[in-house]
């Protein structure tokens, strides 16, 4: 973790135990920072599981192990390694992750493809297997950790804990959904990783895991960017574990269904937002507000456009309320726009309608809403009922520094 | 132009007078900064056109006239408005730019068609009418001047004035081709506009011509890149006065077609290069090359995905050999690529090979080639033909100053 804490931090939230998932935390040494590196998480028998996967095609072997194991729909452990990406690393990489996951499977006495590992960090490093085995034997004896030491463990260069917690009433049990998440904080030579984690213990089928986690992820994790560069190790995991009782949950016909689906999507709200405030140099977090697309796919482009624009960052970072900026974001996306039907505002007052700017603009509320911490950039495009929001920070010196002025 | 040169900057080439194009520049006082903002380039009867324009689909007035009216084929005059882009202005936009028009036209005796503009600069205020209207009575009686007054007069916030020059042997007669550019300053709220021309008096037919410029700007204006932002102006323009006497060029059957091509391919080259060079805060140029690819247009999306890697950018800037970072962009371009086939270099020299990172790996060279001006970068993906090579800069803290330390 980061010394110097992100202006835009939040603070951890007080998740409580969940049944059937232990957490324990030890050192493995990746890095000689002399602080915990290796996260293991103990899973009931007959835990679901779903994923998503990062869709760079140079992933790491973990990625592909995970894409492939999470098929089959049961978990009863996750090991996550800070300090190495394990990316790019070939078959030295992959036998590494093997060995973690029979370690790991003899312990339990588990099928190794219902043992989970990410790592994150460096790339280009084969994961060292003795430092991990040894870390492992570590993690396997010591004692239960708390979840904000466990969201600590996970991260690298995150300057702060990111947790999220929500509940639901599902069969008319209450039901609690835990998650951790790291990324956004990168020093060269290490590369962005976003790895996230969502803890239930709701029972839910793992198909109808899978259904939910991917709808969420298209609204959540999908619509925030901080620097347009796609990791290739992002990886956000499911874990359902079944203790709260209720019946299981097999489709939106079952009962309470909506209702896990909602927090689920709210968890990952809190933890994609979370990615954002501990961007990179990040001053400011910017909401993208499209609406009047012809679709939402579209308005969700669009979104992306815009906060991934250098240009349109810089001038959120210089509190410039710069909508020609935005217009030419907009124009570039590649999606259906008529250039006299936009509209363009910040914080909910339009600067410019119907491809023209207004008359009586008055700078001042923009002027003020633009100093805030919080910005909204609102988006109309004129054309349909598409819309979506996409989440992202300001481009400052800070990322610069970041990524250029320290060397590897 | 800016006061504070890029170091990339490189002198004007000394381009000759080319019979059939009249260089003239005029103060209409779009900027208070009192230099001349006004270009108008008169050409002889029977000018062949051919337009490249930007695909931002909120593009300004004279983009969409410009695009219509190259069609026709013919050329009288070319007027470029320097401190104001008239993008995002509406009907008031489009009537400064019919005035211009149709002033230039009735001046010359020439259908309105035959008449271009350009303009650059702030978006979102009309083009003032009465401005342009004096500044092109002025321009019409005075001096002719020189290719680089003309250059510095269609510049914003270039640092440096941009001119190339090439010559070909068609049809036993020497042909000229000589050429102006602005771009890649920016100041808020100014936005980017390249704005490039080129001028021959080699007899082009205007279908063939445009068939060369477009195939030209595959290679070279469209493999730059300095921020990823698409301006809403971007033209190239080529103009074609038929003075040298040659034949008319109307395909690649006609004598010397090929050496006219490859000339005017070197100087849309030249041109493209000193944009990049002149790109917001530069202390690098960088080629990105790249070979292996399924295809030429797969190979050109892998290398901008590079190119506009904010984190390549800063590892480059910070002059730091990081090829994750080259691993992470080409893995997220959503080209085929396959891990375990591709190379990454650094001038010449690999540090990956075929997946892997080299075990023999030197970096004292790599890091010496990056201690340079001009940085290059190996991409191979080992699956194919297609080869591309794309260029920009590094990202730096002056390009944050620029574009977030300045209010509008």
């Amino acid at each position: 973790m980061s010394d110097a804490v992100s202006p835009l931090a939040q603070p951890f939230p007080a998740i409580p135990p969940i049944a059937g998932v232990t957490l324990r935390v030890a050192r493995a040494g990746y890095k000689d920072c002399g602080r915990c590196d290796l996260t293991y998480v103990e899973l009931a028998e007959g835990t679901a599981v779903a994923g998503v996967f990062t869709r760079n095609v140079c992933c790491s072997s973990e990625v592909e192990l995970g894409r492939a194991n999470v098929a089959q729909g049961r978990a009863r452990a996750l090991v996550v390694n800070a300090g190495n990406s394990n990316a790019f690393t070939g078959y030295r990489g992959r036998e590494a992750v093997d060995a973690i996951m029979a370690q790991v499977a003899a312990h339990l006495g588990c099928a190794t493809e219902q043992v989970f590992v990410s790592s994150t960090g460096v790339i280009g490093v084969p994961l060292p297997k003795d430092k991990a085995e040894a870390g492992v034997r570590a993690a396997l004896v010591t004692e239960p950790c708390d979840w904000e030491e466990a969201a600590n463990t996970i991260g690298t260069t995150d300057t702060f804990a990111k947790g999220a917690l929500a509940t639901a009433i599902v069969d008319s049990r209450k039901v609690t959904l835990g998650a951790i998440i790291k990324g956004s904080g990168m020093i060269a030579p290490d590369m962005a990783t976003m790895l996230g984690y969502v803890f239930t213990d709701c029972a839910v089928a793992p198909v109808f895991l899978q259904e939910l986690l991917s709808a969420a992820n298209t609204r959540t994790f999908s619509c925030i960017t901080v620097d347009s560069d796609t990791s290739t190790s992002d990886t956000v995991l499911a874990f359902a574990t079944g203790k709260a009782g209720n019946a299981v949950l097999t489709g939106f016909d079952s009962p309470g269904a909506d209702a896990f689906a909602a927090a689920l999507n709210d968890v990952c709200m809190q933890l994609a937002h979370l990615v954002v405030r501990d961007g990179e140099g990040a001053q400011k977090f910017i909401a993208v507000q499209v609406t009047g697309a012809v679709s939402d796919k579209s308005a969700r482009t669009v979104g992306l456009a815009v906060a991934n624009s250098p240009l349109v960052k810089t001038a959120i970072a210089g509190e410039d309320a710069n909508w020609g900026r935005v217009v030419m974001a907009v124009g570039k996306a590649g999606e259906p726009a008529d250039r006299d039907k936009l509209s363009i505002g910040f914080g909910g007052a339009w600067a410019a309608r119907d491809g023209l700017p207004l008359a009586d603009y008055d700078e001042a509320p923009v002027a003020a809403h633009l100093k805030g911490r919080e910005v909204e950039i609102q988006v109309d495009l004129g054309l349909g009922e598409g819309r979506a929001t996409v989440w992202t920070c300001d481009l400052t010196h800070g990322y610069i520094s970041i990524n250029a002025d320290y060397r590897s």
